[in-house]
This record gives C-alpha cells, sequence and structure tokens, in this order.
C-alpha cells in the first residue's frame, strides 16, 4: 500500500522518465534517419506530447511537474508548498536518469551506435547551431519563463477543466521549435541532467547553465503570472 | 437488428481496420513519396488520428481498444470482463488482416509495385535501423507500458470527459515518433499481425515478438496504473 | 437581413471557400517550395484545419458539411431533410469554384506560374503516383465511408460537446496523410469540381469517379453507423 | 498593484512578444537549419501554438488579441469598445518590436549570423516565392478575412466553454501553411512591424501593406460573421 507521499513522486518519477524516454529518444533514435527522419520538428512534437499524455494521466496525482524548474516555479508562485520542491526534484532527475539509461541499452542495440551528444543540451562548441553561451542563457531564460508562466495562468481558478495539459504540452512543443538549434532545448533541468551523464564530460560542464537559466526563468514567470490574479481596484 | 456484443465486435473490427488501413497505409503509400513524402513524422501523425478518430467515433460502444495488448492490459487492470478478451482479440485480428488485404489491392493499382516491408514490424536485418531482438523487446515494452497505463488513467473514473481519445491518440504517435526506427513501432499485436501475412515469411517468423512484448508491457502498464488509484492512508 | 436558409448556405459556401482555398491553396503555394515546403505532410494538416476551423465557427449555423458525399451521406443517415440536398450542393459547389477562382489570381501572381494539375483529383496518369483507377476507386470509397462514419457518431446525440469539430477535421488529415499519393485525395466532390475548371480537360474528364466514389462511400458511411446507433436488446 | 487596465495592456504585450518570439524566432533559428530543419510547416505550426497558448494564458484577461487587426476586427464588429482599440495596439506592436529585439540579440549568438529578412513580411521581390503586390494584398485580405471571421464565432456567446483558443491558433497555423511563400504571412500588423525593423528599410518601405489588408480583412470578416448572429425570421 503507497501512500499518498509515495504516488505523487512515483507520478513524477514516470512522468520525467516518459518525457526524457520520449523527447531524447525521438532525437537520437528517430531524428537524423536518413530521407525519412522526423527532424527537428517530430522531436519538438515528441517533448510536447509526453508532456500533454502523463499530464492527462497523473496530473491529477502530483499536478504533473515532469520539471525542476516548473517545480521552483510553482513554489515561487505559491501553488507548491516548500516541502514539496526538494523531493519532487530528487524524483524527477532520477526518471530522467534512468530513462536515459534505457534509451542507452536501445540505442546500443544498432549496430555502430555512438552516443555522441545523445540529446544534451549545449551552448558553443556543444550547441547545434553553435550558439554562444550569453544567446543560450537568454533563450532558455525567456522560454522558461513563458512555459511557467503559461502553466501558472492555465491551471489557476477558474480555468476551464481538461484543456490545461493541451496548453502546456504544446508550449513545451513551441519551445523545441525555436530553440533546438540553439541549446538543443532544456528549460528543464531534470532532462539536461540524464543525457549529459551519457554523452560525456563536457556536457556535464555546461549542466550548471540548464540548471540556472531555466530555473530563473521559471521563478520569474510565476511572478509575472502572479502579477494578473492580484486583487486590484479598477 | 443486431445484438449489443455484434455492436461491440463491430466497434472493434471497424477501429482496427481504420488503425491497420490508416497507419500502415500512409507508410506504404505515402511516406517515401519523392520529395514530398510524409516521412516517419507523417506516419506517426496517422497512427494516432486513427486512434483519436475512432475512439470518439465507437470508444462509447466498445471502449475503442482497436489493440489486444490494450484489452489485456485492461482485463488485468480489471477493467474488461475475462469473457471479452477471446472476442475481442479475434475482431481486432480480423479488422487488421482485412484492412492490410484492402491495401495490398490499392498498392497493386501502382505499376511496379512490390510489397517489401509492407510495414511490417521487424527487428534485426527487419528493424528499419537494425536494431537488435533485444533492443526492440525492451523498446515496445517500455511504450506499451506507457500507453497502457495512460488509458487506464484517462479512462478512469474522474477523468474529464471528451478528452481521453486526444490523450491516447496523441500518445500513440508520440510512440511512433520514438520508435518507428527500432521496430517500425507495433505496441500491437493485431497491427503487427496483418501486413506480416503480405510482407512474407520471414517477418511471420518474428510475429512471436509483436504479440510478446506489448502484451507484457500492457499488463504492467495497468497494474502500475492501479497503484494510484488504490484507497490508500495519507 | 438574411433569412435563415440564406445564412445556413452561406455558411456552407464561406466553409467549402475556407476548404478549398486553404487545402489546395496549401498544396499549390506551398506544398513544392524548395527546400522549405511543407509537403504532402502540411497539405494534409492544411485540409484538415479548414474545416475544424471553420466546423467551430459556423457547424452551429449549417452543420458544418462543406461536402456533398457529407450533406448526401447525412441525408441517407437521416440527419438532414432531403429538401436541403441539392441548395447545401450548390452552396459547396459554388464555394469551391470562386475559391479556385481565387487561388488562380494568386497564384498567378508568381512569375511564371503553371497550373500544372491546380491541385486537382486524378487516377492513371493524373495520380500523383500514378495509381489506376480502380485503386483510386476503392481507396476514395474507403475513406469517405470512415469519414461519414466518424462525422455521424461524433454528432450523434450524447456525444461530449465541443470536440465533434477536432474530430472530423483530423480525420480529414488523416485521409490526406494516406491518399493523396493515390489520387491527391478527394473524398470531397466539391473540393475536386473547383480546381479540375482549372486544371484542364482531362481532369474534368475523370470529375465523375470524385463525384462517384466518396457520395458512395459517405452512404455506406452513414447506414453502417446508423448500425450502432439502433435500439437493440442485450 | 496594477490596475485593470494595465493588466490587460501588459497581456497583450507579452502575447505578441510570446507570438512573434516563437513564430518568427521558429523561422529565423530554426527553419533552415541544415537536414533536420523545421521548414514551413514547423514555423506554421510555431505560429498557431504561440497564439494558442497564450490565448489560453491570458485570454480571460484581455481576449487574447495580440494582433492590431483581430483588434481592430472585432470592434468593427462590436466586441471591443473604441477606447482600448489604440492603447492595444500600442502594446501589441511594443510587444512585437521587444520580441524581435531579442530574438536579434540571440541570432547574434551564432557567428556569422546576418538577419537578412529577418522574418519580415514582403512581396515582388521580398516575398518568398516572388510573389507580387497583388497577390500579396489580395491574400492576406483573404486569410484575415477569415482569421477574425472565426474568431468572431468561436467568441460569440453560447459557443462551448475552452476550445477557442485551439480554433483561433490552429487558424493562423493553418493561414501559414498556406500564405508563407506569398508573403512570409502576416495577417498581424504588429508582427509584421517589429521584424521590419531590423530587417531593412526596403522591408520597412512595404509595411504599409502589412498594415492595411490585414485590417481591412479583420474589418470585412467580423462584418460578415455578424450576419450570421443578426436575428432574423425564418
Amino acid at each position: 500500500m503507497e501512500s499518498i507521499v509515495q504516488k505523487r513522486l512515483t507520478a513524477e518519477f514516470a512522468g520525467t522518465f516518459w518525457l526524457t524516454f520520449g523527447g531524447c529518444g525521438s532525437a537520437i533514435l528517430a531524428a537524423a534517419f536518413p530521407t525519412l527522419g522526423i527532424g527537428f520538428l517530430g522531436v519538438s512534437l515528441a517533448f510536447g506530447l509526453t508532456v500533454l499524455t502523463m499530464a492527462y494521466a497523473v496530473g491529477g496525482v502530483s499536478g504533473g511537474h515532469f520539471n525542476p524548474a516548473v517545480t521552483i516555479g510553482l513554489w515561487a508562485g505559491r501553488r507548491v508548498p516548500g516541502a514539496d520542491v526538494l523531493p519532487y526534484i530528487a524524483a524527477q532527475v532520477a526518471g530522467a536518469i534512468v530513462a536515459s539509461a534505457a534509451l542507452y541499452v536501445i540505442a546500443n542495440g544498432q549496430s555502430g551506435f555512438e552516443p555522441g551528444g545523445f540529446a544534451a543540451n549545449g551552448y558553443g562548441p556543444l550547441s547545434p547551431g553553435q550558439f554562444d553561451m550569453k544567446a543560450a542563457l537568454l533563450a532558455e531564460l525567456i522560454a522558461t519563463f513563458f512555459f511557467v508562466l503559461i502553466i501558472m495562468r492555465v491551471t489557476a481558478p477558474g480555468a476551464v477543466a481538461g484543456f490545461a495539459p493541451i496548453a502546456i504540452g504544446l508550449a513545451l512543443t513551441l519551445i523545441h521549435l525555436i530553440l533546438i538549434p540553439v541549446t538543443n532545448t532544456s528549460v528543464n533541468p531534470a532532462r539536461s541532467t540524464g543525457p549529459a551523464l551519457f554523452a560525456g564530460v563536457e556536457y556535464l560542464a555546461q549542466l550548471w547553465a540548464f540548471w540556472l537559466a531555466p530555473i530563473a526563468g521559471g521563478v520569474l514567470g510565476a511572478l509575472a503570472a502572479r502579477g494578473w490574479e492580484a486583487r486590484s481596484p479598477a
């Protein structure tokens, strides 16, 4: 018999597993398949659909964050109690790491496989389009700002029930459509951490950026969203 | 005048026909069209939309499984009575076979057509990306685990009405975005059986894998989903 | 002051204009743009979104058919009174022809433009993939069968409000993902008639097929859908 | 403490920032990435999803126009008071300009970046497909006519709650699927103004067209939509 706490952490583990397995998996396994590959567009869709599907599945259990920047942002926005933050982040990072390991096993089933970047995030020489650190930080900051702003708003009291997973999942698809060439798109420190462990030490050395910028953006986005909610005189 | 049983089995037949005709049909007819072809991304979208559309159309009649791994998984999750399992599977396999025959007739309307793999599933030399058996089994297991987990949850009592076909259909799209290079994506033994009959004996010899792994994954996914549903003290 | 009849026919005119302008327009203007073109996948999405958007916009006015095969199918399914059939078809065909004329003007704004097939439907030498007449008729019959079956079901009494345009629009996207190589995808005699007038006499000579097969499929699909609706003992 | 007016203008600023950052950003950063780029299809999806996501997020605050042609159209359709028009347009244009500046900073983080057209709109030699001015004006007029017509209808009293952002966002995706080769797709004078400031004087010289045609189309579309709403005898 599981406690409610266990259920919530299991939900965050499973959701972040699915996000990493599906999003990074589509990038590693399918994006560059000769002629028929899904490209950045397919990867963008895959990332968004991981969140859309698991937010419908377990959003009612844990809130469906699957992302430390979202958990910290929603804490800053007074939607999540402080006691939840560290356990949620631990479950999310664990989910991303286990998913990356599973992907590594599957990818190694292809003869001649080399991990390369393994869908890890990076800037400068590790950016898909060779964007520098400043561009990477600004892009991640803006994208996570809007991501958490949107999440705060579509889960606010009074929102029409049922549509939040569509808005949130497709927001993540949109963000990938813009940013994959810049940083391979993080906006999610857990998703960044899993693949970096398999991609090599130079990716790990940049991991700080994909914790810092998404969390900063998420906190600011949550605070901005609160501006629309506060009572005010006309 | 049809009985309710007939209506339900007809719904499963029609839905699995549409899944196979639309998903495999888009792969056979449109994926590799020169320059303008839809690629794996288009095939992924097609598979998902077959389920989205027919789940809206006949989900209220039969539950809209269209997939033996889903039927068996939902039986393991105590959503489907045991007496339904074999008739449902028979209707699903029949639908997939008739759809494959219809596709075969249409595809033969193109001069010079050769069936090739005919969108059948495979591993090793029959995998689109030459992934070995172990990778194929693991990938199918994980994907069907999450597919049935998501289905269990979005059709659970208390879910907001109307959104389940979106979540389920787009979950299938997502799974194809990840796995087409590995196995051509099954997660559905009926969908695997129909095309294999037209693709040749070497595909039939691998068919066991696409019954075993999806059913195992589906059962485990349903059991995992029940963990979130069981009553528990805080 | 418009009468209710005028409003309904105007809605069908506008919706079929949008279907033809958007679907055929994306094919003519954007599908084969060098390197960045949207391909058959983008055209499939465009056709579906024309119906999704205008079904939300004017579905409450006219039912949102935008397609003679749908109107005749729904009449066979006892959803539409016989007196509506011919006026609806006239409005639909008029909308498709005016949209094709508008597209022709825009396309001629590109120096060196030649109409070519102008997104018209065809079989044999006029099929994008050179599929013969038998394959074309069978494919159109099956696709329209399911299209109207889905429409009948998702607009049946008891369906959850609001989702029908999503299911219907994405069904049309799906059908295009499968069939563009076979016939350029009709399932809609009005959409076939407009472009054929600009594509030339050889397309007009095949137009019968894209009235016959979609209407036959639509009628059969509507009758099949009624089988699920009829009262029956357990 | 913000006043309600401030909240509404901030919402329009943020939404138009997101529309321009996401839509034009995907075009500038990701559309033409070698081999894996998202093409016009990905850009079309990105534009639509900016509106879908922010309409869910702040539609309840400001109405979620993010577009002067929509604001003026809805004013003509008697949905928006005249006093709102100029402040809304100012907020929208400011959002688009700031977003373009942010994009410019990010894009300059790639060595060797040259702004080129910077996703600005154009006709004649500045049209992606070299379409002349007449074609550009007609295409923008028709597209904005339907865009505002759809907006008017899906936000009309009696529409099912929650679906409007889906219909409106995907309408914008559809419009981009058709028109990017013709004008790079405006239907939004604010979105046209921001990038033009960075693309150079020849784009600024054509900016009048992307204010004139969308506003004219939007006003006409709103008036057409009112025809379906007016009371009338049977």
